[in-house]
């Protein structure tokens, strides 16, 4: 779970993500060029990748570092098996 | 500038992932498990991936092509820069 | 192919990125702190990505420019997807 | 620091990159098509980043755990810091 400021932040930012998106749309409507849309579309890419980091840094700084000083091994293992996962995912977006 | 079948097929695309997006918002309204959440954010990512791809190789056969097929060197060579920069922000993201 | 210019950038690149590699085993045999031996990793992969923009955008003024401008649409056709086959490619790194 | 077996798995795969990268000197070297050289660069590049990736679950298992074990906040901070770090750059290669 996020803490109260992480929270709003991540909810801000996707706020402004869907807007981003929507401007696509507006863009393709209005047959603006395709490299422009394309480098939109990226952008918004770029801010969904920021808001995956900010929980991401969340979730280190707590859920593993709760898990970590526990004593409990499988759990350790889960959370290192879950972060692999994550970098796998963010590196192949 | 797109052709009618594509533009559908993009803006519904664009209009699935702005659900995903509130989607997400709602996970952390839930206060669902962080890695879940950052799982949610890579999937929106990579679905806007896949529209930045329609719309490139739609630009490909159009745009680049028209250009290539002029003897206008001037404006392959924007095409092929243009090309170099989208690719360079694929990667980057 | 590419032409004798590029030929000769991308294999010196590639003899660099050889001895970054060297330099990796040579970390872990120190004993060298793993950030520190992940980043000189990634710093080789970069240099790399940098060889194949280099011979991408060579593909691009020459077999691609003479593709498109053939009246071949099968031959054009390939092109295109070969080109969205290596943006998928350098994408999912 | 990597124990024995990592280390040892992850010098053989860096090897075996190394000679990768003098075949696609020679690919380069035979005039090979343009886009089967690019794939050849992209498979070192994935065969890199799995070596990356198994450090880095190395150093999650050993010196992440250590520092979030301990009582030093400022150590913790650092491997959290270190962590963004490395998750900035997998991304951006």
């Amino acid at each position: 779970m996020l803490n109260q400021k992480t929270e709003k932040d991540v909810i801000a930012r996707l706020k402004k993500i869907e807007g981003q998106i929507r401007g696509v749309q507006r863009m393709i409507d209005e047959g603006r060029y395709c490299v422009d849309v394309v480098m939109q579309i990226t952008a918004a890419e770029a801010a969904l990748h920021g808001a995956a980091e900010i929980i991401l840094k969340n979730h280190l700084q707590t859920c593993v570092l709760a898990a970590f000083r526990s004593d409990d091994t499988k759990e350790c293992q889960e959370k290192v098996d879950e972060l692999m996962k994550v970098y796998g995912k963010l590196r192949s977006r």
